[in-house]
């Protein structure tokens, strides 16, 4: 595989020919029944192995159909310390299937405080470590003194990072969306992101620094593919949150390249909803989740030929 | 003490009479050379260790002359999985030592990704826990969405979040400086803040959702004070960052109340630079930490009185 994430990024996606990123995000309340403890008692323990049983049969599952796995750090951090070891270990999975990882975990601090949860995310004290993420999300509410850290750390790692944006949720109109001289908030932190990039463009013509920019605001995609053409897209809010395949076509160049797009709940709980209840068993949450993954590859890959 | 954190964190103050966070900021490559491993090597679990007695002496040196103690996450998280129980355990002495502690954690999601945060910071699964944190900082970026979820599990423990305000790094400017319609994206933050505290507001008068404001920015400062007239502020950027007592000024009301001051490195460094270098042996860090803690609550409260 190439050194450059997003060469590696675009790589994956031209092979497996898909867009898809399925969002790992296990909470205790969700999970299907069967993997209840036998005495109906959630320890952590019991919540650890529930979560590893769970979140590495998707995994395997929908390999063949999605480019890229994304753990949400705060579903492991609240399971801490085991969350910390289980989501090592569910890296490494993802890793040995030949998908790409991103650890969403909106990191934003400064200078020697960026640069530890650098260290956090890409390799922690000493310099021991199996599978890392390939990237991280990273908040760019401090500016460059927020994004730089990380960047010097993913550099070394061939590692990306996805700077948020214009996030997926309704509120996030409250800072973003801010008229500051003609353009909102975000369209501001895009010309940060492309400056921040132009370094780090590799050999498929994309940069490592990726932008967050939500599948919810499709007019808000074209601008900011304009605004970004070497940036490559992370983009939330499909199925659940409401986003559907033809909204997330602006994030797409002309070669279906240039973005994923992330989907969590509507595929790792596929089982509980429409199609899929009907067709799979409440412990077949795995082969749910690899036919919504499917269904939604598909429809993003017809979306893109269509157009 | 009282059930509502604004109320402790004035109370604590009133009694104290110090203004004083520390920071708690450790890194293997600053530790004391005492700390150091008899055969050299920093393994994880040797780091884990000197960072257990460095901080914890700092933290008993520091009890009498600061109010609040508050950790980074990321030198924790640098230090997985053994940071998260380090972490645990150093808030249990800073608690049973009567200092309110704050995580530092800027943690920016949505919904149930944000609610599971705030478990990860305020009680993780399953109930139980030992000390927990009195108040968490988290970044605004994403609006109320990323707020709100912090807010409900805070107010169940009589915890408080500080939201990132104007932060005292020099690239603040380029996000939170941006001008919409006149104000800078930070005094529309302030005003969110405000709003978000409004119902949050204890018997002190001081609501529990406070903002961080930066040392660095002496006459923004005034404008946020006069903007959030209810709201706590964490004031960073004191000492090693530059700010001085009288820049600090603008944070309290006339009471001499309403903000605590965090100093980090200035304190919890403070046997490697004068005038302590020269009092205090290397091995003598807490006592040194302990000097600068007091001469910075003496210079605060002085300034306060002078004004």
């Amino acid at each position: 595989m190439p050194e450059h994430f997003a060469d590696r990024l675009m790589a994956a996606i031209r092979e497996k020919n898909s867009r898809v990123c399925v969002g790992i995000d296990p909470v205790p309340e969700r999970l299907p029944g069967v993997l209840m403890p036998p005495d109906g008692r959630w320890t952590e323990a019991a919540i650890s192995e529930a979560f590893n049983e769970f979140c590495s049969r998707i995994i395997r599952a929908v390999a063949d159909h999605a480019a890229v796995v994304k753990f949400n750090s705060a579903f492991f951090e609240a399971l801490s310390p085991l969350g910390v070891g289980l989501l090592d270990s569910l890296v490494a999975t993802a890793d040995k299937l030949g998908l790409l990882t991103i650890l969403d975990a909106k990191r934003s601090d400064i200078g020697s405080t960026a640069a530890a949860y650098a260290r956090a995310v890409f390799g922690r004290y000493p310099a021991e470590q199996g599978a890392v993420p390939d990237a991280v999300t990273v908040n760019p509410y401090l500016g460059s003194d927020g994004v730089f850290p990380f960047l010097a750390e993913a550099e070394e790692l061939g590692a990306g990072i996805f700077v948020l944006v214009k996030t997926s949720n309704p509120s996030s109109a409250e800072v973003q969306d801010l008229d500051a001289g003609g353009w909102p908030v975000y369209r501001h932190v895009a010309e940060l992101v492309k400056q921040w990039g132009d370094e780090w463009v590799g050999e498929s013509g994309w940069s490592s620094v990726g932008a967050v920019a939500g599948a919810t605001w499709p007019s808000e995609l074209v601008d900011l593919r304009a605004a970004m053409p070497r940036t490559p897209f992370l983009v939330p809010g499909y199925g659940a949150q409401g986003g559907g395949a033809k909204d997330v076509l602006p994030a797409f160049d002309e070669d279906g390249l240039g973005a994923i797009v992330n989907s969590s709940r509507g595929i790792i709980y596929a089982s509980e909803r429409d199609p899929y209840a009907d067709r799979f068993g409440p412990d077949e949450w795995d082969r749910a989740a690899a036919a919504a993954a499917k269904d939604m590859q598909k429809a993003i890959n017809e979306a893109i030929e269509g157009r």
